[in-house]
């Protein structure tokens, strides 16, 4: 069964290096590093990205710094580099092993000189010890020649062009060289310490911002030589920058080599994956494609950092430059809850250190409360690009509105906090930190509200839900009514403190001025919240949604471009077309209040209508429990494996710029909840499976109230 | 009289670090490497620019980048890196000499470890060789021991933080290693070449990117060490790019080393001063700075290459990107056309090369013939910024408008061509090129004018002058009376060809569509262009500008910033302040067709109303020359000593940036036309001395159709 643990290939396809970078990130939720190949080739986008290393860049406000790169090493083979796109690769494999975060590469290579080699390259990110990289390298030639090694750091890096670090020194401490950088605005400093073992004396190369270990061995035919490379890595975010040569220099002297540290490293994964494993059988695919995105989950999660936290693209890409969106609380939360509810709690701990910024965000637009930022990067300041160069008139700009109305996200945040407190009962962090998230996010609300004389209803206009096709819309469901829960939670909150923290009750009070005046507000607004239901329970997404024009999304098929592509952004805006279904998510989270019939009415309006193939990324994990919901097997199987090959197959074409998050996490949920039917109430927890026809077993673990549950689920027989 | 010929400074200022490297920058009309340090310093802005090396970048569409570094050589006294931010400064002295472009430092070093040594860094790029560097260092120990040199080739280079280049490869040949980069938008290759010879056996550390040849000396107390780095630099725009290696890898192997290096540079070197100096007796300041002038021009200016243009801060450094102006054409065009006529063809044949895409331009409009480009870069297109971020609230943009409707430069440039023409009579260039350029842009200028029925003229609204505090103005006088011009001198372009060649009349005609209908409607624009001038000669600067209100100027003295920045970009629109005199520019442009009465009326209203301290650098120069031709010479005198000083004295604050080019031609106008007085008209020149008082002598060379003029001035005896 060995193969439903990796991810391998068996051949080198150089249009696809972007993604396949992507497809080997490793990382242990301190870093993650691309799966570029150790001697480089030409358009590679190698990168580290650190959870919290940001850094100022144009129009984007910060991005995280593609850090000093540890990857280096090349092979010279009686002088003739060893490279991919010279000589001749008559034989490769590289493999990714979810269970241990390795990757392996083995290339049988005859250089131009007609010298035949075959060698392997192994690296991970020790889960054991997030400081620590390893890498190691065997080469057996089938000359007798000199096979010589050169390790290096390269603090040269920069991000598709945009450099973000200063070199501020390197040295050397006996057998370990290390390199000082420090990132160019945000003044984060960085220190790499690198040794390189092996079977030969070794000489340092010491060239400003490249110091680099060179070791030549006379080898044989058939004798197989071996270097290793151990780096350590630490930054200003972790301890005093005086400090940093010495614990990374350290790191790297008491690391007794590569079989001991993965030796940590497997035992460290292996605690993980006890928690989190979800076995399928009967779909290798989805076995394989479940293991993948949890992997690349897992290899996000910061597990001793509560000041940052997930990138939509987690640290595996450039795209969205680390910020942090809904998808994180939305989609990536319920899994760490679930599993691993110490990472879960660090995420929203973010969310709690960046309220300061969400209440400046408020009080400059002139409302009050915390608005969470659509975009969030370090602290929790507003990062969504205001204008991008226009695509095709670089002489034009376009207006991005998501930061300025996309304002669902403050009441996701309160969701996930909530939500958190729910399955874990953890008292004293809901009691600590959680309420605050939800009573400032409803204060937000209740001031962000506007009455309406005519209707006599309280109503959210010019704002962007969760489809995001349609931009500048009034009164959207899933914003209004999550907004409503958001201010019910809140009170209910309130009520659960004056019981068990009244203390905290007052003081929270007091802080937040919620007196007698306000709450009275508060529930005034619940109570006439704009939420209009037609008689068979059809939810209209937004006023005035089905005057838009209805369009037959299937007649289009086959289709390689999202609707908004097709349609053109005004034109898709004109249309009942969805990027994702806001009705529908609203009935996921909130599922308890709508009935069975309800669910169904909207599914059956809103499914055929959203851009399942090229819309939103979010969008078919959810629509897969869903579909599970509504009694369509079939099709919440179609929609989990669109979700599970996102990244593995590339199906939206863009995963050279990191891994699609929200969706490797919904994956999850669309087995747990979905195909598992996993509920949770007051009461305790059912399981109702709903199993794809060809699924022979689905297990899976969570933690309920602090204790580990095992679900083991066969088809309904 | 050495110090006439050097700029010298006498300790190190950390402070003014930036401004100091634009100051010893070096160059030869090739490149041009900013004075920073060989073994760099923290925060250096470190770089050479090259002609024509443009590369795309936000914003700003394309700037030059910052070449692969050919400075690094550190020094190590046993083991002691030297650095001026390191152990103790005891003695420093640097010069840059004018007569031969090479750069001294001398420091006196005590190490960390309290090693003592002299160290003296030369360096030059060769004029007599326009691919060859050198860079010398002597180090004279104190002690015994290690004296290592450490010499690279550095691509890891970025312009403020954007990097242009990707590394291609390296390799050694004997003695001579070499470095290949490519630009990553523009494609352009370059490669770097380099040699260390000295005293002592050397390695290579071929680290990827940053090659760096290592040679290590036993030394004695007293005991002179020399290392001498010779370099080379080839790109794909000099020749064919398998060829680039060879090429430079020669000009290393063939440079017999320093001395007989320096002797071809100093030659080459005399032959330009030759031409070009100009000398005064009397004013030590006034003599040094004219020189440093004309030196930044000279080792601007492209010798052997007429597809570039010289950017508005010379190629010293990061500001306007490398961007061309009319700078060029009406500050700059004037010291070539007059003492090195083959530098001014260059420039005025990178404008017919561009004449595609001022016909683009043009078009693009709505308009037609030839619309240049307010800043211009590789292609012409235009390059001006559409819009940056604001300063203060990076959410916010700022929209600039010069590209759209700053649209003179059209006339500036057909004016430095029918001025290079005249003073040269270069018939030939003049048939094959200049009356293109010349016809062309009055075909746009007929078809740009507005015909105002009310008023019975034709008019140009919507406009920006060379004075950039008013904007959107209508009517402008600069614009209108040039426009006038080049339409005028365009019938006499086509007068002229029709006589002394026929065929290309014909041709031009054919190409151009100038049939009678178009060259009617020319003087139909000619004789009703809006041209409003007062019973005394005063001219509105553009229409309702007497409205604007009248600020007295000097009331507001002292002042340390801008008139803009006193009263804000709006604030300032509404006043009479000038950046800089439309209205005398024009009478200086069209000098022949003012009375020296008109001349006085307009300066005796303009002049107090100009920001000349820190208005545009560009203003003091001409100033200078009109306060001449109305008798005011103190006047002329403080303008000209101002725009002297620009970059020496760095008297607006930001010679950081680069060499304020147009300044610094500009002082060379104010000399030989101000105070020298010299004209040119049909039957030859005449020179009418108004030296400022304390002048003893002003001698200058300039040539006349061919021949070489001497002008020896003394003071009105």
């Amino acid at each position: 069964m060995s193969n439903l643990w990796t991810i391998s290939e068996d051949s080198f396809d150089p249009s696809g290096l972007r993604h396949q970078e992507t497809i080997f990130t490793l990382g242990n939720g301190y870093l993650s590093t691309r799966g570029a190949l150790e001697e480089g080739y030409p358009g590679d986008h190698r990168a580290t990205f650190m959870h919290g290393v940001f850094d100022a860049a144009p129009i984007i406000f910060t991005e995280l710094a593609n850090a000093p790169d540890w990857l280096p090493l090349t092979i010279h083979l009686n002088g003739d580099r060893f490279s991919m796109d010279t000589g001749t690769v008559e034989s490769f494999h590289r493999a990714l092993d979810l269970r241990t975060g390795v990757v392996t590469r083995t290339v049988r290579w005859r250089s131009p000189s007609d010298l035949r080699a075959t060698l392997t390259f192994e690296r991970f990110a020790s889960l054991a010890n997030e400081h620590l990289l390893l890498l190691r390298c065997t080469v057996t030639p089938d000359f007798s020649g000199t096979v010589e090694f050169r390790a290096g750091l390269n603090g040269n890096m920069d991000n598709e062009g945009l450099a973000h670090w200063r070199w501020r020194g390197q040295g050397r401490r006996d057998d370990v060289a290390y390199l000082r950088n420090q990132t160019r605005q945000s003044g984060i400093e960085l220190v790499s310490a690198m040794s390189l073992r092996g079977s030969a004396g070794r000489d340092l190369w010491d060239v400003e911002n490249a110091p680099t270990w060179v070791a030549r061995v006379e080898a044989m035919p058939g004798q197989t030589v071996t270097a290793e490379k151990i780096v350590a890595i630490y930054t200003s975010r972790d301890a005093d920058p005086a400090a940093l040569v010495d614990k990374a220099v350290n790191v790297v002297n008491q690391c007794a080599g590569w079989s001991s540290a993965h030796q940590a490293n497997a035992s460290a994964w292996a605690d993980e994956w006890a928690r989190t494993d979800v076995v399928i059988e009967g779909d290798d695919e989805a076995q394989l494609a479940i293991r993948f995105n949890l992997f690349q989950m897992l290899i996000a999660a910061p597990r001793h950092d509560d000041r940052v936290n997930i990138g939509a693209k987690t640290l595996s890409g450039f795209g969205y430059r680390g910020h942090a969106f809904w998808d994180t609380d939305i989609f990536m939360l319920p899994l760490f809850t679930y599993t691993l509810p110490h990472i879960a709690k660090n995420l929203l701990n973010y969310r709690y250190h960046t309220l300061p910024a969400a209440r400046a965000k408020a009080k400059a637009k002139g409302f009050a409360g915390a608005q969470f930022a659509w975009e969030s990067a370090d602290t929790g300041e507003e990062v969504t690009p205001t204008w991008v160069p226009h695509f095709a008139d670089k002489t034009k700009l376009v207006r991005i509105w998501t930061g300025d109305i996309e304002i669902h996200i403050s009441a996701d945040i309160a969701y996930a906090a909530h939500q958190y407190w729910r399955l874990t009962r953890d008292d004293a962090w809901f009691i600590e930190k959680g309420a605050e998230l939800i009573l400032d996010t409803a204060k937000f609300w209740a001031v962000r509200a506007e009455w309406n004389a005519d209707t006599g209803c309280y109503e959210y206009n010019d704002v962007i839900g969760p489809d995001e096709y349609h931009d500048h819309v009034d009164n959207n469901a899933f914003t209004n009514r999550m907004a409503q829960w958001n201010l019910q939670t809140a009170l209910d909150t309130l009520d659960w403190l004056q019981t068990h923290a009244p203390a905290k009750a007052e003081a929270l009070s007091d802080k937040l001025q919620l007196d007698a005046q306000t709450l009275t507000h508060w529930r005034d607004v619940i109570e006439k919240m704009y939420l209009p239901v037609a008689s068979d329970g059809l939810i209209e997404q937004f006023e005035g949604y089905f005057q838009r024009k209805d369009i037959d999304l299937a007649a289009l098929e086959p289709r390689a471009v999202s609707a908004q592509a097709y349609f053109g952004i005004e034109g898709c805006n004109e249309t009942q077309i969805l990027k994702q279904p806001d009705v529908l998510m609203m009935q996921y989270l909130l599922r308890d209040h709508y009935s069975d019939e309800a669910v169904r009415v909207n599914y059956a309006y809103y499914a055929p209508r959203t851009d399942h193939t090229y819309g939103s990324s979010l969008g078919p994990s959810i629509m897969a429990i869903m579909a599970c919901e509504v009694g369509r097997p079939d099709d919440a199987y179609e929609h989990f494996i669109r979700a599970a090959r996102a990244d593995l197959r590339d199906v939206r074409g863009n995963a050279r710029d990191g891994i699609h998050a929200a969706s490797a996490a919904g994956t999850w949920q669309s087995v747990v909840f979905g195909f598992g039917g996993l509920r949770v109430t007051p009461e305790g927890w059912t399981a109702h499976p709903r199993l794809p026809h060809h699924w022979k077993r689905l297990a899976f673990k969570f933690f309920h109230r602090g204790k580990l549950q095992e679900v083991d689920l066969r088809p309904d027989a």
